[in-house]
């Protein structure tokens, strides 16, 4: 089984894919879908932003292409800080739904609680210590960032959760 | 100049377009994709989220080639009630504006204000006032929905506002 952890932003996404055989846990590969085009000097990003949604639309499935996941899997959100910031996320988020959807892939989502807790052993474990555990599960391997980090956390959970729910003795015996 | 106004939902999305030939305006079509599967009693959607996604890309895709207007119109926004409502506005607006650029359209955001102001004459008119000029404007014709009234409103504050900007002479003569 392929599983590809998507962390979507409207100016980076990054991304990682894993292949899970039975207790195992190999990388396929990870990487970041830089969005944004230079800084004009003033803060403003030059590439609007239906183009950015249209590079990051392509460069996905362009991932989902090479690697050939069975599934995608991205955050699954509670709360944002702000409705300005949700709704930004929320266009990135969408166009990654669409290409799960346009591409025929199962679709998941984890809160960052079970990622945590999945990945590091407890649900309040910081980012470097996720980001420690993550390089420790799938070999000395280097991130394109901490996006793609963040993304193969979330293909490693998702391996972690589907195993215990197809094996519902783990943890009795 | 062909423009097509998008309201976007993860629901229900309303489209109107309209041809603009320098004073007059004249409707296309409107419609709304209906995204939801049936109520299965408890308030829940059959049909999940990447699913509506993908028929809301699928079938704007089909407006889009069926009525080749020249530019996408949607409301800009600059709140929303709260972050999780903005979170799933934000899926399916990402999607309108990815279906723009990958038709190489133009896109354009008015406030809600603007679009009042421009077809209903002031900032402040209720969703009926508007809906009223818009059908005095586009001729008695049925809109399928208050989405797609909403949608064709979007339009024809575009096709005013271009105008204006068109015509810096508009107002002083």
């Amino acid at each position: 089984m392929r599983v590809l952890g998507v962390d979507p932003g409207s100016r980076n996404t990054g991304y990682g894919c894993i292949e899970v055989e039975g207790s195992s846990i190999r990388q396929i590969s990870n990487g970041t879908l830089k969005l944004t085009g230079y800084d004009k000097g003033d803060g403003s990003l030059a590439v609007p932003l239906e183009r950015r949604l249209q590079l990051l639309f392509e460069g996905l499935c362009g991932v989902v292409d090479q690697c050939q996941p069975h599934a995608i899997v991205v955050e699954k959100i509670f709360f944002a800080k702000n409705a300005m910031s949700a709704l930004k996320l929320g266009h990135a988020r969408g166009v990654v739904l669409l290409c799960s959807a346009l591409k025929g892939l199962r679709f998941f989502e984890y809160s960052a609680t079970e990622v945590k807790r999945c990945v590091a052993g407890h649900g309040h474990a910081d980012k470097d210590a996720v980001a420690k555990m993550v390089q420790r599960i799938v070999g000395p391997y280097r991130f394109h960032t901490a996006d793609a980090s963040d993304a193969l956390a979330l293909a490693i959970a998702h391996a972690m959760l589907h195993r215990e729910r197809r094996s519902p003795s783990v943890g009795l015996t």
